[in-house]
């Protein structure tokens, strides 16, 4: 029942019908290559556009694709799949195409941001995990991208590890938020496996070990001389701003600067200007003020709108859950096996058929104007978005985390106006090419006429 | 860049003020004991009580806290702590005590589920990573309880995991929904894991892949002649539903017995209604209706009011993500160092101080009356609800999740009828013993005469 182990890449983290599936395409012979895409459906308000992130753990999830000799084991133990289909697993790797739009891409509904080429069963068996890494990065990107755009000049970290959901969700979100410009993260691990930069100084339980606040903020200026940011606020926040002032000289006598406070609790805005009075009436106009607690993009919009001096925020919660929207409307779908096009007609989600390309188009200033998707082979003007990534199961050439963010700070910098806002009315062209509705017709056609048979 | 590795039980699981602290406390000679306890500080509307969840790997997480060489040295390599400092973290053990409720538990604000005792580095270090695993399997453990209490007779299946916020998210839901009373999950990993049952068919893409949906079905069932379960809304639902029925004699020659369909969009109680129908008039009233897309409490509630002829749910995206209420206000609070009670007075934020313990009372029918949260030592009538389950950094006996189930059931048999509806206007009793007020106001008042110095 142990959680431990390397699981974030087991083959097992889909869903059962992945499997069942699989013995059926087995036992009826079909094993040709299909095109699968994923893409959201639909925007919902709250948000005008999105950012393609997780494509590095997605790639790096299909490039180690295999099972186990225990999952294998425990897979017949079952008794739900045959011998000879068990045994295909055995040797099962992905060894597909993938297309994608590069991490860091502002992106829109309808539009794929990963095409996965590869025999039925290989695509059809990682849509689970594939769904889950791409969904919540891009998700949290989204988010952050909206902070950053609100407090564009402002030390922005991520502080949400504690109540994100599970450890994967604490480590992808401090990723994405890098990605999407924020500055850093208190999350260690991601700044050991990430190379994020870390930021983080105390919590009440340092002042309330101490009992006396000033002596902790001394123990604690001792301990990180280059770190010191005093949490002010366990007690009484403008006391505590007094103390700060008059433990000053005494550490710039030891050769320590205090470098700032952090208020987390009551009226941010209003502490923050009653602080900052204190510190500059007592000289501390070097001492900066971050704040954190229950911070969104709303918020922040609502305290600088106010002009609260606050220099840097800790956003933790409400992004890593992406409180206000904790899920997109996305889906991977197929669209085309063995070399026709397919596409699903249920209620509220028919889905395009054809292997798609997505192109952009700017204006004069160099904004985004509209987006066209379509197939592949129907060449349009604009920027080409997907691009390959992965050839016969290996990678192309890696993205570092600085492009990413560089790739995003340049999308951002070319959305149009409204976009930028936080209240989107505006709905941002997303144009589907006459191919797309063509081969669709034509596929509805046939379907209702004589039913098609693959196999 | 690797997401690769045993990281979920790692000590860098931590924010960095963490570590920034536990510098602190060590240069500062602070190596007494500390007692935190974790708790929920207040509930929105839309949950009327809480399930203690997440124990087991809280526990795990405890007893094998430690760093390894690696993250040894990449600590070093960030030049913030001192040689001496990262000598002590090489032998650090957690060898405290833990007291907590049982998994399945129910339980309100104000009340700790977890209390721990141990060195104040030790104490302090594992704050993130345990509100992390608690919180989120507590808020699942949660919403899945409602789901249940709607809908009690019902197959109730997690089908969340391409949705959940990382893998982590994934598996932590399908034990966290067991818990509650659901009676499996789509995620094959957490069949493997945790032993929970396994349910799953077939999605839209088997049928696209095949053209012919009669054919997929054929297919379908001969590859899992078991588990006959076949998906009909991929392209019309009740044509699908005729299909199922000119198919069933044909396979039950073959000795092949179809047991349900799904239906996945559109009005779902509507196309439950015409396909029982059609089902029946086929001489197929033993094959069951399964239903999923979007489902929630809600959904669920409205659908059975409605009387719709639905035998079973997939309940995914909505569940683990806990969409309505996508975390709660939970802490890890210090309560007590080196023998003496403290809080934290920030506002909005206070907290009560000293080792806690929770009693229940009950009614004369055994329904949960009220419950009283005082401090260890003040020993009052009804059930204890903190027991021991490490010592020393051992775990003491281990539930099953059979167990756990178990308790779970019979708690949610025990609430108040109020809570019991979806609708809680209902506040369940929760009293702060005379014991801890005292406590709190003896340590403000001498807070603020003569600050403590306990170093």
């Amino acid at each position: 029942m142990s959680l431990t182990g390397n699981h974030t890449n087991s083959a097992l983290l889909t869903d059962l019908y992945q499997l069942t599936m699989l013995q059926g395409y087995h036992d009826a012979g079909m094993e040709e290559v299909a095109v699968f895409e994923f893409f959201v459906r639909k925007l919902r308000p709250g948000r005008g556009f999105l950012i393609a992130a997780g494509l590095e753990q997605a790639l790096e999830f299909l490039e180690n694709l295999h099972f186990t000799s225990d999952e294998l084991a425990w897979l017949a133990s079952t008794g739900r799949f045959s011998k000879k289909f068990l045994a295909t697993l055995e040797t099962l790797r992905f060894n597909g195409d993938v297309h994608a739009m590069p991490e860091g891409t502002v992106f829109f509904p309808d539009e794929p941001i990963l095409r996965v080429t590869a025999p039925i069963a290989q695509a059809q068996l990682v849509e689970t995990r594939l769904i889950n890494l791409l969904h919540y990065q891009t998700l949290i990107a989204a988010k952050a991208a909206r902070i950053k755009l609100v407090a564009t000049d402002k030390l922005l970290v991520d502080f949400g590890l504690r109540r994100a959901h599970g450890a994967e969700a604490g480590l992808l979100a401090a990723r994405a938020s890098y990605i999407a410009g924020f500055d850093g993260t208190a999350t260690v691990q991601a700044g050991m496996q990430f190379g994020i930069p870390l930021f983080g100084t105390m919590a009440h339980s340092f002042v309330q070990a101490h009992g006396d606040e000033e002596l902790a903020f001394e123990h604690f200026a001792r301990a990180q001389p280059d770190n010191v940011v005093l949490l002010i606020d366990t007690y009484d926040t403008e006391a505590a701003a007094h103390k700060v002032v008059a433990l000053a000289p005494k550490l710039e006598r030891e050769g320590i600067r205090i470098k700032g406070v952090r208020i987390d609790s009551g009226d941010l805005a209003e502490h923050a200007r009653r602080v900052r009075q204190i510190l500059d009436a007592g000289g501390l106009q070097h001492v900066t003020i971050f704040a954190s607690g229950d911070l969104d993009e709303y918020a922040l919009r609502d305290m600088l709108a106010a002009g609260a001096p606050v220099d840097g925020f800790g956003i933790g919660t409400r992004m890593d859950t992406s409180n206000d929207m904790p899920y997109l409307d996305c889906a991977y779908k197929l669209a085309e096996y063995a070399g026709t096009g397919r596409r699903k007609r249920s209620e509220g989600k028919q889905t395009w058929p054809g292997r798609k390309q997505v192109y952009r188009r700017y204006d004069a200033d160099g904004r985004m104007a509209a987006d066209v998707v379509t197939l592949e082979n129907d060449v349009q003007p604009g920027e080409l978005l997907l691009r390959p990534v992965m050839r016969a199961g290996r990678r192309l050439a890696q993205a570092t985390l600085a492009d990413m963010r560089k790739h995003a700070a340049a999308n951002l910098a070319q959305l149009p106006e409204p976009l930028r806002q936080l209240h989107e009315a505006y709905n941002y062209r997303v144009e589907i090419a006459g191919a797309l509705h063509e081969l669709a017709a034509r596929i509805d056609r046939a379907s209702t006429q004589t039913q098609e048979n693959p196999s």
